[in-house]
């Protein structure tokens, strides 16, 4: 796993992993690269070539084992690890993002919110308080942005500057950091154009 | 504007649309390929080979018009019009969805909530009403899933049934819909999977 993986490989785990969490919900036991490629839309050679970039997962026989192959993929996500997060924005994403369940359930926790606004109450930090010791004695790994596109560049400066180097932006803005932190955004209304791209395309209106 | 276009070049448009309202905002008027390119992280080719499938936007000299590619580009994506939506899931994520106002700005509207829980009150309706007639007379066209995973399908079945071909789903699970329904998924556990393998890869603890 020393060499570069690519994004495009990067972005299919996900998708790998979310079709071999259905098939071992549904009790299924193996699969073959090419129903797997089918499932993801994409050539059989393709997934053989993904998964031999982190050494093959030995497909014997008719196929994976689904079990160990979505443990593999887990280790290799990351999924066997705890992250504590924190949240700055305590509009309705980010309220969704502290309550949903799901994510806890694979290891990310998100520990507590700040907002911009400096009106402290029980469940909403004023974001002085985001410090560099805050992060430490929390284990902080990763900084969720649910501001506003206005904000997102200060938020993400003041995480920067308490030590967060990975983040999670779903304001609508693409913000600057330095070389060593990583950013990975959620842009909703790219998601948005491209279902009015295709609706537009097929005539569905 | 008849053959097919590549998926890669369609989730590049909203991209493309996006960069430009910033260089707009900032008041700049023409850019070359190249710095295009630059900004969205692919070759100046690539620019050129995806705008050459739209007919080309005629580089002149030193670049585009930023002004008429931008508006160019929001005609292709459909931006120019106005869309009726309706969202069915009184969470955080759908809250935030009716709530956030960038939507409407670029002519989405959500126009009203509807809830699987059949407790109607003032501003989210029982699903029981979501009916043909309510999507014809409102002149509908696209649905939000922002319910649980569980109860994604039935919702999805619900708002075809009443005539809906084109849903955008926040729910993190794969839908089933007939040929002729569009679907565009956001999810976001993809983004966070994504964001813990390059933390990990980095070794950014």
């Amino acid at each position: 796993m020393k060499t570069k993986v690519s994004p495009a490989v990067i972005k299919r785990l996900p998708r790998y992993y979310r079709v071999l969490e259905r098939l071992s919900r549904d009790n299924i036991k193996k699969i073959s690269s090419k129903d797997l490629a089918n499932m993801l839309d994409i050539t059989a050679s393709q997934v053989r070539q993904d998964f031999s970039t982190f050494g093959g997962f030995g497909q014997q026989g008719y196929g994976y084992d689904i079990d160990s192959l979505k443990e593999e993929l887990s280790k290799i996500i990351g999924l066997d690890k705890q992250y504590n997060m924190i949240v700055v924005g305590a509009g309705n994403i980010g309220k969704a993002l502290v309550s949903y369940k799901g994510f806890k359930a694979s290891g990310f926790n998100v520990i507590s919110s700040f907002d911009i606004d400096e009106k402290a109450n029980e469940t909403i930090k004023p974001i002085s308080t985001l410090t560099e010791e805050y992060i430490k004695e929390n284990n902080v790994t990763m900084g969720i942005i649910a501001t506003n596109q206005e904000a997102a560049q200060e938020v993400a400066d003041k995480m920067i500057k308490s030590g967060i180097k990975n983040i999670w932006n779903f304001a609508p803005v693409d913000i600057n950091v330095p070389e060593d932190v990583v950013v990975e955004n959620i842009f909703m209304s790219d998601s948005l154009f491209v279902l009015a791209y295709r609706m537009n395309e097929r005539g569905n209106n």
